[in-house]
C-alpha cells in the first residue's frame, strides 16, 4: 500500500525547506556552545531588519541536510543525557509497541531507525517541574528564556520599533525581559508548562504559560479513510512553517502508532495527542470494552515514542454525566463522550479519574504534560458555561494539584462555544479553580451560524481570551464542522491563529510585541512594498493579492497604493502635508 | 467603451436571482397595505422554519421581473408623495448633473431612466428626524420596526429555539419586542438613524443604532483603472445577497456620476458615498484648488440622484493637523488627507468645518445623513487613540449638535487600527462627546501584521467594539492595504463581517439573535446535514467544504461527521448516552 513510502519522505517538497523570502535562520548563543536559539531574521529595503520567534525548525537552516528517514537533529540529545537521571531501556515496555515492531507487515510503512526509548531511573523524578522546584535550571530554560527575548533582540533597532502601548494584562506578571530565573520560577509554580519528553530530544523547548508569548497549536491526523502517512508529515512540516507551536496529531485511523513515530522523529515542536484514541482503536471502538490496561499500555507506548503532552479526560465522572442531558448539543468532546459512554455502561466512576495517580507515574517517568481535557464543553452557544462545564472545571483543578504533588506539569483545555461576553468567565474560573496552570483554549467560537467559516468564528473569542490569560490557543480550520483540513485549510487555520495570538500579546504588553507591527507600519508609510509582503504572517498571499491589481515589479516601489491610485493615495498626500508642515515651522 | 452596457445590465446572472436552498421571501404587513417587510423563511427538514434578516431586496422575490435600466420598485414613493412636504424639480439643481445628461458621449453608459429629482419644498423639514421629533411615526419607521422583531416572528417556534443567554450592553436599552414608538423615539434622540433620501424611494428602511440590531456595510467602488458600471451594479447586488445592510459606492474612476445612478436605481439598501472623492475628480485631483462652491454642487447632485448618507470630514480642522506630524503612518483617510493638504496649503480652516450650517440646509432638503468622517483616524496600531485622534472626536461632537439642530441625521465614523485593549476607550469616548449619535466603525484592526488577512485583523476588533456598542460595522475586504477587492473579496469580507455583527448581537443580548445559532445546534445534534448548510451565513462554502470530505448524497443524513467517521463521532455517542441515561431512570 504504502511501499513508496520511504521514496516520498526522503524528496521533501523544496518549498518546504525554504524560507520567506528576505528572511533568514540566525541562532543566538546561551551559555553554553550547544544552546542554539533560532530566530528568523527579516532583511527590510531600509537597511534594518528585524528578529521574530522563529518554530520553522531545521527545515529553513541551509546549512542542515534533511533526511526524514533519519530523524531530524536531536538538539536536546546532550542535555538529557548529562542530567545523569535517565536510563536507556533494551525494549519497549509496551506490548503494543513491542508487537507492532515485531510485525513484518509493516516493514514498508515503519520509521526505519527506531531507538530505544529511555526512561526515568527507578527512584528519580525527572520533569523539568521537580528540577525547576529544586532550582535547578536546566538548558532547556534557558533556551525559552532567550526565545522569548524578542524584544532584547530587537532592541539595537530604532526607538521607533521598539515603542509600545502599555497593555492591560489581567494581572499577568509578564517581565520587561526574560531571564532563565524566570522561566524557572514560572515552571516551578505551574503557571508555565516546557513540553520536553526525554524520548524527544528533537525539539526545540518552548514554553507555555499566560507570562510568555500566547502560543498556537495546529492539530493534524489521519482519520479512517483518508491521509497517508507521507501526508501527515508534510503536514506537520507545513505547520511549523506557518508557525504553529506545537502539534497535536489527532490521528484516529490505521497505522497510528507508525504516523506518529514519523512525525515525532522530525517535529521540532512539541507532539500532543489523546490517547484515549488509540485506545478505543485497540478495542475496536467499542468504548465499553475499554479497560484501564489497555490505557495504561497505550500511555507507555507514546510516551515512549516521545509524545510530550497529553490530552486526558479524566474530568468526566459519573456523577457530571447526567448534568448533560439538558444541553442543546450534549457532549462535543470526543474523549469525553466515549468516557462519558464508557462510564454509564459500566455505570462507575472514569478509570481515567480513579487511576490518576497511577498515570502520574507514568507520565514523570518521561515527563509528559498533561493537558487535562475538557470533556464537557459546550458545543453549542446555548451550552456556555453551563453547570456540567464548571462541574468538570472544578475536577481539573482538583487533578492539577495531584500531578503537581508529583512535579508533572499540567495545563487546562477549555471552550468551545461561548458567546464573546461570557468569555471573561471561562478565564477568571479557570485561574481560580485551577491555580493559574495554563489554560489551552480551542477557540472559543462565538457563533454556531457560520460553517466554512469558523476559523473566523473562534479567533474572535482566541484573541479575546488569549487577552484575558489564555497561553495557548488551538486552532480550527475553515474546514471544521465539514470536513477534514487540507493544506491550503491548516495553513488558513494556523495564520488566523497567529492572528489571535499576536493581538493578545499587543493587548496584553507583551514586550516587544509590537515591533513588527511598527516595522510593517513604517514600510506602508514608505511605500515599501516589498518589506510589507515580507513582514507579515503570510508573505507569499500579500505578494499575489497585491500582483493581482499592480503586477509590475517596478509598482513594488511606487509611492501610492493600489486601491486608490496616484491622485488618491492619502499616503501620498500626508507626505505633502508634512512638507508644507516643515515649511510653515 | 461600454456600448453593450445595457446588454450586459438586462440580463442579470441568475444565480444573483436565486435564493439560498430551503429559503424563500416572505413579507409581514405593517398596519397599511404597502408595508410589506421581507424576511427570509428558511424551511428546515424537520418541518420547523425560522426567519431571518432580509437584504436581498426584489432580487429574490420570484413575483418580480427586474429590469435594471428601469431601476427596482419604489417602495417608498406614496409614503414620501403623501406627506406632501416635497416637491418635484423641473431641473437638477446641481450644474454639473446637468452637464452630464446633456452630454451626447455618455448615452451609451447613461441610466435610460432618469427621474426628476425631488426636494423638501420651501420652509419644510422633511427628515425622519425632524417628523420624530414632531411624534410622528412614518411608514419607514414602522417598516423598521417590523423588521428588528426577528424574535416576534420566531416567536411561535419551540421554547429551545428562542431561549438565550443574558446578554452585556453596557448601558444600552434594548427591548424585547420593538415598537414603530420606539424606533421614532431612538430616531428622535438622534440615537438611530433612518438613512432614506427622498430620491431613493427604491431604498427598503433599516435602521443604524445600538439599541438594534448591529448592521454593516460593504464598499464597492472602481477606481481610475479597473472595473466597469456593469461590475459595479453586480457588486452591489452581490452585496445585499450576502448580507450587506448599506452599500458605499467608494469610486474615484471615470464616469462615477452615471456608475451612481445604475447603483442607487437599483440598490434596496441606502447608499453612502464620500462627495470629496468626486470632487477632486472635478479639479483634476489637485486638493489645494477645491472650493466651497465645487462641493456644494457635489453634495446637490449626489443628494438628487438619491444617496442616503455622505461621509463628510469636516472635523479634520486646521488647529489638528501639526498633531499627525509625530504619527507613525500620518493621516490615511483620503478624505482626511485631501482636507489637510487643502487646510495647509490655504492656511486657512477648512471650508467642510466653516460652511457646516449650510451643509446641514442642503442635506435637509433631501433627508441625507451625515456619516462624520474620522479624517484623523489612526492607521497603525502605533498611532491609535492619540491626541489628533481624539480631538477630531471632539469636533465631531460639536458638529453632531448643530446637524440636529437642523434635524439632520448624523452618525459619526471610527478607527481603523487599534490593539484589543484599547478599543473601549474609543467606544466609551464616542458615546460621550458625540451624545450617543450612533457609532460607524471600520474594524478596527487589532494587528497591522497580517496584509491578505485584515477581513480577520478587523472583525476581531469589529465583534468587539459592536458588543460595546457600535452600530454599524464598515466591512474589509482580505485585499485591504494590497488591491481592490472583486467579487469573492466581497463575499469573504461580508460574510466575515457578519459573524462579526451577530457575534456583538449575541452578546448585547439582541432579541432573538440567538434562535439562528440554537436552530443551527439543534441540527447538528440530530444530524441533518442539509439544514447546516443552509442555516449558516454561507450555505454555498458550507456545502461545499462538506462534499470534499463526503460527497455523496445519502451522507447527507449519516449519523456522523466527515471528521471523525463513524466510530469516532460524539454527538453519536452522546446519542446512546441519552439512551443509557435513560434506561437507568
Amino acid at each position: 500500500m504504502q511501499s513508496d513510502l520511504l521514496e516520498m519522505l526522503r524528496d521533501v517538497e523544496p518549498s518546504l525547506l525554504k524560507n520567506f523570502p528576505n528572511s533568514k535562520k540566525v541562532y543566538k548563543n546561551g551559555s553554553r556552545d550547544d544552546i542554539k536559539v533560532p530566530f528568523r531574521k527579516i532583511d527590510l529595503e531600509d537597511n534594518s531588519s528585524i528578529y521574530v520567534y522563529d518554530t520553522m525548525g531545521v527545515y529553513t537552516d541551509p546549512e542542515v541536510k534533511i533526511d526524514l528517514t533519519k530523524g531530524i537533529k536531536q538538539v536536546r540529545k546532550a542535555w538529557i543525557k548529562e542530567r545523569k537521571n535517565i536510563e536507556e531501556l533494551n525494549d519497549f515496555s509496551s506490548k503494543y509497541f513491542y508487537k507492532r515492531c515485531e510485525n513484518e507487515n509493516l516493514r514498508n510503512i515503519r520509521f526505519p531507525n527506531i531507538k530505544k526509548p529511555k526512561c526515568a531511573k527507578n527512584g528519580k523524578n525527572i520533569t523539568q517541574m521537580h528540577l525547576a522546584k529544586k532550582g535547578i535550571i536546566t538548558p532547556e530554560m534557558e533556551f525559552v528564556a532567550i526565545r522569548e527575548n524578542q524584544k532584547l533582540q530587537n532592541i539595537k533597532e530604532n526607538g521607533l520599533l521598539t515603542k509600545q502601548h502599555r497593555g492591560e494584562n489581567f494581572g499577568a506578571q509578564i517581565p520587561e525581559f526574560y531571564t532563565p530565573e524566570f522561566v524557572r520560577d514560572e515552571i516551578a509554580s505551574g503557571r508555565a508548562v516546557l513540553p520536553a519528553n526525554i524520548n524527544h530530544p528533537e525539539c526545540e523547548p518552548m514554553i507555555i504559560g499566560r507570562n510568555f508569548m500566547v502560543k498556537i497549536n495546529a492539530n493534524i491526523g489521519n482519520s479512517a479513510t483518508t491521509s497517508s502517512i507521507a501526508e501527515e508529515v508534510e503536514k506537520m512540516i507545513w505547520s511549523v512553517r506557518w508557525g504553529g507551536d506545537t502539534v497535536m496529531d489527532l490521528s484516529t485511523g490505521a497505522n497510528i502508532h507508525e504516523t506518529r513515530e514519523w512525525i515525532i522523529r522530525n517535529s521540532p515542536v512539541p507532539i500532543g495527542t489523546v490517547p484515549i484514541y488509540q485506545a478505543l482503536e485497540k478495542v475496536n471502538g467499542i468504548a465499553e470494552n475499554l479497560t484501564w490496561e489497555i490505557f495504561r499500555d497505550t500511555l507507555i507506548e507514546q510516551a515512549e515514542q516521545g509524545v510530550d503532552y497529553f490530552t486526558i479526560h479524566a474530568g468526566v465522572r459519573l456523577k457530571y454525566i447526567p448534568m448533560t442531558a439538558k444541553r442543546l448539543t450534549g457532549i462535543v468532546s470526543r474523549g469525553g463522550s466515549i468516557m462519558a459512554k464508557w462510564c454509564l455502561f459500566h455505570h462507575k466512576e472514569s478509570f481515567l479519574y480513579e487511576h490518576f495517580e497511577d498515570i502520574c507515574e507514568i507520565m514523570k517517568a518521561y515527563d509528559v504534560a498533561f493537558s487535562l481535557g475538557d470533556g464537557l464543553r459546550p458545543g453549542s452557544i446555548y451550552d456556555a458555561n453551563d453547570e456540567a462545564q464548571f462541574a468538570e472545571l472544578e475536577t481539573l483543578g482538583e487533578l492539577t494539584k495531584i500531578a503537581w504533588k508529583h512535579d508533572v506539569q499540567v495545563m487546562i483545555e477549555g471552550p468551545g462555544h461561548v458567546p464573546m461576553h461570557m468569555i471573561k468567565e471561562n478565564m477568571t474560573k479557570e485561574l481560580k479553580k485551577c491555580f493559574e496552570a495554563p489554560f489551552y483554549t480551542l477557540g472559543p467560537l462565538i457563533t454556531d451560524i457560520a460553517p466554512g467559516y469558523d476559523h473566523i468564528t473562534s479567533a474572535i473569542g482566541a484573541a479575546q481570551i488569549g487577552w484575558y490569560g489564555t497561553s495557548m490557543l488551538c486552532y480550527v480550520t475553515p474546514k471544521e464542522h465539514l470536513g477534514l483540513p487540507n493544506k491550503e485549510d491548516v495553513r488558513e487555520g494556523i495564520v488566523t491563529y497567529k492572528i489571535a495570538a499576536h493581538a493578545a500579546d499587543l493587548a496584553k504588553g507583551y514586550p516587544g510585541a509590537q515591533i513588527r507591527d511598527n516595522a510593517m507600519s513604517k514600510a506602508r508609510f514608505e511605500f515599501r512594498w516589498n518589506d510589507q509582503f515580507n513582514i507579515g504572517f503570510d508573505p507569499d498571499r500579500a505578494r499575489e493579492f497585491h500582483d493581482k491589481t499592480l503586477p509590475k515589479e517596478n509598482l513594488k516601489t511606487a509611492h501610492f497604493c493600489s486601491m486608490c491610485g496616484p491622485k488618491f493615495c492619502s499616503m501620498k498626500i500626508t507626505e505633502d502635508v508634512r512638507k508644507y508642515t516643515k515649511n510653515d515651522n
